[in-house]
């Protein structure tokens, strides 16, 4: 399958690399090629350049043009990027499932906060912006590394949250998760509007990041076992 | 230990009758005694009268008497009514340690909402107005039932937060919790501010208590399995 994955950092990588190790071809998409691949490295990510050329087979390209090879988008942008990004690629992005992994994180006052929550979220910002596409939030409570690769903490034994509109895209994001990446619990929490939820977790997220010097956990809903889509 | 529980509603029941059941000189505090006494029950909850009557080890009594005699204080109160009902009892909250398990809930536009998030908590704002009390924010996360019989969860294998700015405060909560209560995990994320993930994961509690039709689950942290105290 031909993917676009938008956004060159943490999240876009892990997903790149996993979905071109798959065998699917992929392509990365960037606002500026050159710039991305001459960007220095953050504090636990390497330089991007550095990144693209361990992984040949992965298309660094423009937002518009990897957009018009995905099938399936998977947008890792960061918060603040995500609806005008977006906005300018609508009409190739018009019918398509994606994936919405951004979280709307404000560090900017040395304070950790939202730029967006209660009543309303991203996820949901994103589908009134674009209402041709097809919006799942997805992965956006867990760390990078956990997000392609579940069973790298507790063997698994955690839980994946989805929400959206769109039944359809949403079987095929539970597909890509429990198929592609190996999750073995998806809970379905219903309609886009649920996303707000997922988003709202993000502090806790961050205090428990930061209490345990790790990011490599996951919430476990417990007497929970069964894959619910509605 | 002479006890305080604010609040007649679910959760103060439960305190009560577990504080009660301990051993404990339990006074449940309402703002009016007859009224409570002669109010009808909830959906899910039975009239406070006959509750009353199955318990007659607790005494039923106004505020500041319940608080005069509380060495500990468990505050279930609803979460509009928290900072005004404390404030009119600051004399006598003042010096003691205050379990602050109330939300911040507003289902007022039949849209599910918080009063206070993100920048703010109901747990720093009770701290706030009153910083002779030592408020330990802990057990909001949670329903009910759950937060006194941890083991009928997933026999105890999930996860209570706490936070607040006094240790001792938190040190003692932890032993209620751990060794009167049975949990099995306690996460201390932080001070007070640490409140703000625990409310703001009630919107996530919410959508996952509609998709299982249950409110008896809790998150566990995986890869998580030391207590830590700051």
């Amino acid at each position: 399958m031909q993917i676009a994955v938008l956004g060159t950092g943490m999240v876009g990588q892990a997903h790149a690399a996993k979905l071109s190790e798959l065998g699917h071809e992929v392509f990365i998409g960037t606002r500026d090629v050159q710039k991305s691949l001459a960007k220095a490295g953050g504090q636990i990510t390497e330089p991007f350049g550095e990144w693209a050329k361990q992984h040949p087979k992965v298309k660094v390209v423009e937002f518009q043009e990897a957009i018009k090879h995905g099938d399936l988008i998977v947008e890792a942008l960061s918060g603040n990027a995500v609806v005008e990004t977006l906005k300018s690629c609508e009409k190739r992005l018009a019918g398509k499932t994606l994936i919405d992994i951004s979280n709307p994180l404000d560090f900017s006052n040395g304070d950790f906060k939202l730029t967006v929550c209660n009543d309303d979220s991203l996820g949901e910002q994103v589908q009134r912006a674009l209402p041709s596409v097809k919006v799942v939030k997805a992965f956006n409570t867990v760390n990078a590394a956990v997000q392609v690769n579940p069973e790298s903490v507790a063997s698994g034994d955690h839980h994946l949250f989805i929400a959206g509109d769109h039944k359809e895209s949403k079987y095929f994001v539970n597909e890509i998760a429990m198929e592609w990446y190996g999750w073995k619990n998806v809970i379905d929490l219903g309609g886009i509007k649920s996303a707000r939820g997922m988003e709202m977790i993000l502090p806790l997220w961050v205090n428990l990041f930061t209490v345990m010097g790790t990011p490599k956990f996951n919430f476990k809903v417990t007497q929970w076992d069964s894959v619910v889509l509605d």
